[in-house]
């Protein structure tokens, strides 16, 4: 049982330097942190849009051959023509992510393959060069004079860490008030799940937008995750792990406060750390 | 800054038990174990499939309402009319796994206002009572005569942990041959992807079917992940974590064999315990 370097060695996953402000013991410092790169990847089948993933960028076409036969598009590799990416009006594939399939068949008859709950996405833009700027002309930046301590931050991670630890490898999400009190706290096993069902549950209360909440994730925080906070125009979200590389660039867009890694009292802002003040008084 | 039980008390998250076969220091014992529910959730907008996610169940409308929000679907309750359980033919809402949503205004007009990568699934049967049975018929159970010791299960998790360690909290998978040793490991932000991409790999090498092969995942093991490696002919699945509800009973159905908490030299049983045998020797 052994690790054959010489089959498919593993290498590093692409990652992308952050300045951040480290906070520890009431200590602001800069530093530099490493991101996990996540992108979109659309797959098109014939040039029409079939799906869009969020993804690490790198073995892409494993992932387009790997997504098509667990969706019982083709059977194996035979039915495959040509999987590339998709050179756009810049003539540079490099920076697309976008990658076409030809199957050998009739594409229409490979759609009817799908046997269950494909998942299909509406052509988006997402996938283009100017995703950021696309979303941030829809999804305008979060206006909020909500300031926070830091004391507050990791007082109330602390509150929601100690339940977040019963649950056992679920998901968990939790949105504060000014205050610094716990308004709804929610778990699934779908990361994107906890934090729908807690915005949702202000939508049913008549309580958005949440312009003076803080959303505290118990996990990764990922792209979809500050959208659906900026939907709901939370401008602070903590989480007690790392976000994306594309988090934190959504967050920058819409002047959004992004904090990770909160434990052991200190954690880092990836992102609007105006809102975040070192003074333990109530300031809010 | 507390957590105010009056508000929003943090609620158990629905377990079902589930008996294991609990593997340590090379002794098995039977015992019960909680498994986290995962089931599907269909939504449909004026009787018409809008999306199927998979969730914990529990607080469906909010979920339903935040996901719509988030999508911009809606701008808040005041543009819904109403959510409400679906009464399948057997007039029995409590089982159903399908909301159906009337919104006030028109709700092609709400499906116009998608403003981006909108996950649209086609309707599946996914959400029906007859789920398992359904994608048995689609999926026959794998055939597969491998047979891996306990000592192999161990040694190939500490081969792959060491190097899932690395990856800073990404998701890791690795596929392993009947001889225990590595073919590929691939890493990625989306849990699926790792997996997508480490069954792409063996497509397009013409690798598959996959029927002495044992799957390592980092995390926990979905639903969706048996289900791939179920295309795959992939017979065993060891993870890190623990299963969800549903990828048990598809592990089951399938006569897959589910390995988690494979940690510190043991291991739990979950499904398909006759292809785990005791002895040390090279019995593969």
């Amino acid at each position: 049982m052994s690790l054959d370097p010489d089959l498919e060695a593993p290498r590093g996953v692409p990652a992308v330097r952050h300045r951040v402000v480290k906070v520890r013991d009431h200590a602001a410092s800069e530093c530099q942190d490493h991101l996990a790169v996540e992108e979109p990847l659309e797959i098109r089948l014939g040039g029409v849009n079939l799906s869009v993933t969020m993804r690490t960028p790198g073995d892409d076409e494993e992932l387009v051959a790997g997504f098509l036969f667990s969706e019982g598009i083709i059977g194996g590799a035979d039915d495959l023509d040509v999987i590339a990416r998709y050179r756009g009006p810049d003539g540079d594939p490099d920076d697309s992510n976008v990658m076409n399939v030809l199957l050998k068949g009739d594409a229409r008859v490979a759609r009817e393959r799908l046997r269950r709950n494909f998942v299909a996405s509406s052509s988006c833009g997402l996938c283009g060069k100017a995703t950021i700027d696309a979303i941030r002309a829809a999804l305008p930046p979060v206006k909020s004079d909500l300031v926070i301590t830091i004391d507050r931050v990791t007082a109330a991670m602390h509150d929601a860490q100690s339940t977040f630890e019963k649950t056992g490898g679920l998901h968990a999400a939790g949105l504060f008030d000014a205050d610094g009190r716990l308004v709804v706290l929610r778990e699934d096993i779908g990361r994107h799940n906890a934090v729908d069902k807690v915005i949702g549950h202000m939508v049913l209360a008549r309580g958005v937008p949440l312009d003076r909440h803080v959303l505290m994730v118990s996990g990764r925080v990922s792209f979809e995750i500050v959208q659906k906070a900026l939907t709901a125009r939370i401008p602070v979200i903590a989480a007690v792990s790392a976000p994306s590389s594309m988090a934190v660039q959504m967050a920058l867009a819409a002047d959004m406060t992004l904090i990770g890694f909160v434990r052991n009292g200190g954690f880092n802002l990836y992102a609007g750390a105006h809102r975040v003040v070192p003074g333990v008084a109530e300031l809010v």
